[in-house]
């Protein structure tokens, strides 16, 4: 995949803007004049039904306050020695670029999850990159967003092609330092190409497959909200990962939930999709919550919700997940909008080692540390002997010449 | 260089041992029996001389504190709405790998930098990967330090073949979630191809390049200190950058820095390099500080020294750096070796959005969400509305089933 997306990536790197307008001509079908819109974004291009537009507003409060809760404003000081002080200071990532996927779908909710963590860290330049629709216009929930999270610019391009735009600048399209969003196949490889080229000089926030959840019942979960569950998941795409994992629970109750997915997805606008994705979920049947949660943690999935007696209580078994649903009232689909967590996460086991986007993914960490004489005196000798064993006699000579010079 | 390493690296990944054993004996010169040593180490692999183990005893001490500071063993939570609390909490990666260049160098110095995080973060599973001298064994300050961090398993092993028995695991060398580390251009560009082979599943700390310092000098400076500080970043290899901007500098002080850099490197051992190395570096004149630090700023410098009036007030000015050396008794030596700070840097311009290694590259975060039924009824209707906005409809059922349970 990477192989195929290259030569998109290098002919946006090398024509630059010529070359982005073709390539949405070829993949979005439609031919636009510029690339890029810049604030203020016009009203009329922002029009939101009324309680759409209060929905966003509330999610964007919510996600608002949990990432603001993450900032690490303040330095970390730490005195390792008397007179040997270390500190620890964030900074923002001073240019990024969001992707979200659009052509027909419309998707708000990722423009909300990528921007507010960028704006609550400080980012200056903020490029919110997203295919154009067929009349070559944005959907208006996502210039509102675009709007609210104070986009920079907003790209009309989707794919490799707004990846390498991204990643290389063009004469329209500014260049940011790391590139957040999930996105097709297309996408994933162009990120995966640009940050592998050290000319690009851009990071991105991770690897990204196809959505997956992973619910653990016992004795107490209701059948219909599990059943619900594994549906708003499988709904996703044909390729989505569904797990159920039952805790010691009676196959009449299997029986239950599986009644209800039949029973609920009749009712569901994308059925056609839950006939394919369904039948591919997969059952583990396991004796305890230690038990379970083991496979959960060796699976390591994206979502991870828990219909279990004392829910709160079994958060403290879970290693590795994007983000855990605690408890009855807890569906997926309120940290997938507006509860305040972040909607973008790892998938395909990674998050062994990945969180999922954060502030501090749109911050850096720089350390400092400052000697008084004093503290050289103390620590200098210890450092000309460390460097003398590497056999880095200048590294030496730095502390002993001032040493001398103070002594 | 990537498609260089690429046959080594499948090599390892098809025939692991085996493979690892030839390619040792082929650029490591030394033919192995095997290529892991698992604690308890034997006490004579591990034979310092008593100074020298007294520093890193030191190192060590300074080093712990600081990244101990950086844990985040506290969850954040959040009640972002009434009955809806956001949480977010830290997991050590359970398995990482610590890359720990080696050959004629030893470097003690960078298996603390390495490991002391991954102890601290809890790391269950740390395995040391450094070539072998050419009598197959390794250091003893290398044992030693891998002793002091408690490392699960040493890899004698180098290079690409390193990296791979490290992403993939073999019969012997456990697998890891995360590679960490400098080395040389096969060692990172061995950690760019598997960062992006999403069956090995494994990411990197980041991108290496050569070292670099970047030296802030106004007319406060000592310039025997601001030679000397130079000088030690010379020494690191031909390779190395080295940048001079001095602040409203006479002529005659930047003389007398050019006559110290001479004077100087006549007496240290690696006067070969630095003859190759000092002719590279580059001297650039500014007016003020403030124009010294947009320098700085788009240099994004691995290493940043203010020999500057007030140094500590101008680290307000840093927004892209590894790490910053404040005042005149801050030699970069002392953050290289001891006073506490990580030396695994950002190089290349990296640091514009890159942190060095640090605790927290040793953990993941994890979120979750629990809502009360009285949340849900609060959030739900927003929820299915920007559900019902993106066209799905699974997910505002999974609310709206519970939202009429609960009525």
């Amino acid at each position: 995949m990477i192989a195929k997306v290259k030569p998109i990536v290098d002919d946006v790197r090398t024509r630059g803007d010529a070359a982005l307008l073709e390539l949405t001509a070829k993949f979005d079908r439609v031919q636009l004049t510029s690339t890029v819109v810049f604030p203020p974004f016009a009203p009329a291009s922002m029009q939101v039904a009324p309680d759409v537009r209060a929905a966003i507003d509330t999610a964007y409060v919510n996600i608002y306050k949990f990432h603001a809760a993450q900032a690490q404003d303040a330095a970390l000081v730490v005195e390792t020695m008397p007179g040997v002080v270390c500190s620890r200071f964030a900074r923002p990532i001073a240019r990024v670029g969001l992707y979200v996927p659009g052509g027909t779908a419309i998707l708000p909710s990722t423009a909300l999850m990528l921007g507010i963590p960028a704006q609550v860290a400080g980012c200056k330049e903020v490029v919110l990159a997203t295919p154009p629709r067929p009349d070559g216009s944005i959907s208006p929930e996502v210039m509102y967003v675009a709007h609210l999270v104070g986009a920079s610019a907003v790209l009309k391009a989707g794919g490799g092609q707004a990846v390498a735009a991204l990643a290389y600048g063009t004469e329209t399209v500014p260049k940011v330092d790391k590139i957040f969003g999930p996105g097709n196949q297309w996408v994933t490889a162009a990120k995966m190409l640009v940050q592998n080229d050290t000319d690009a000089l851009v990071s991105i926030d991770m690897p990204a497959g196809p959505s997956e959840v992973l619910v653990v019942a016992d004795y107490t979960c209701n059948p219909a909200f599990v059943a619900a569950d594994l549906l708003s998941q499988a709904e996703h795409g044909v390729d989505s990962q569904v797990v159920l994992v039952t805790v010691d629970l009676p196959l009449s109750t299997i029986d239950a939930i599986e009644v209800e997915v039949d029973r609920q997805a009749n009712a569901l606008s994308r059925v056609d999709i839950l006939r394919q994705s369904i039948p591919k979920s997969i059952i583990v049947r396991t004796k305890s919550v230690e038990e379970a949660l083991a496979f959960s943690n060796d699976y390591a999935p994206e979502h991870l919700i828990l219909h279990l007696e004392d829910a709160s209580a079994r958060v403290a078994l879970v290693e590795n997940a994007g983000s855990v649903f605690v408890g009855p009232f807890s569906p997926e689909s309120c940290g997938d909008y507006a509860s305040g967590t972040n909607h973008t996460l790892p998938t395909n086991g990674y998050a062994r080692q990945f969180s999922g986007v954060n502030t501090l993914s749109f911050q850096k960490h720089i350390t400092s540390q400052e000697l008084t004489s004093a503290g050289l005196k103390e620590l200098g000798p210890v450092v000309a002997t460390l460097a003398d064993c590497e056999g880095l006699s200048a590294h030496a000579n730095a502390v002993r010449i001032r040493l001398a010079a103070s002594a």
